[in-house]
């Protein structure tokens, strides 16, 4: 029997393997379809309702660039049929022949259905780059 | 018998009252006082451990500032003996006779314990000025 801990832990791995991937369909498994899910991409306003979230989702897949994101300092709590994840996401974004590394720490809150852990909330906000020596540099 | 809502409703406002007032130990009362609670502070690195949190609420106390956080959109979700609050914090900062205002999009995560809701996760991220125009803007 998986941990409840791992389970959520390959979940949240999931959805950074679809974001990853710009997988729309993948990410849409992820999610509870809900019109009270929740969303803030690093530097955005607050998206709510799945029908937004999924949007929201296709418009960052529908753009040029590309991100390799991994997770540091990750952290799984359940209470319950409760779960959320904190870390911090170490983000590459590749615009045309550059990347752009940057952070973001992040709050995942999970609910647990018959079908699985979904992904109910999404709150990821841009770090100082002050911790972050290399977060300007260009590395190609 | 109180809807759990409406409960949890009124510790997140009790947490505004707390950090309006820099009540250090009413903002004690509100926290579970465990060594995987976490804090993000607007604009600061996530702060771990109720020690560290406590610490931090210390710091923020001991300034010359004073805050008024009033909140709005604010939604509350509860799942089983867990519950999360998602609402937008309209800060106004007082330093000297100035005073700044500025938004944080808040998640807050409670946990449901014999004597009540606890606050375990407090996420607060600063939100663009674009949609405040009168962010920079100073008052008084």
């Amino acid at each position: 029997m998986v941990r409840d801990e791992d389970a959520v832990r390959e979940v949240n791995a999931r959805f950074y393997r679809a974001l990853e991937a710009y997988d729309a369909e993948a990410m849409a498994e992820l999610w509870a379809h809900e019109s009270w899910v929740a969303c803030v991409h690093p530097g955005w306003e607050i998206v709510r309702g799945w029908s937004a979230v999924e949007a929201s989702w296709a418009a960052i897949f529908a753009s040029a660039s590309r991100l390799r994101v991994s997770t540091d300092e990750l952290e799984v709590r359940v209470s319950g049929d409760c779960a959320w994840v904190i870390c911090i996401e170490q983000i590459a974004t590749r615009v045309e022949e550059s990347f752009y590394r940057s952070r973001a720490q992040a709050t995942n809150i999970f609910v647990r259905r018959d079908s699985g852990w979904l992904l109910v909330h999404h709150h990821a906000s841009p770090m100082s780059e002050a911790a972050f020596p290399d977060a300007t540099s260009t590395v190609q």
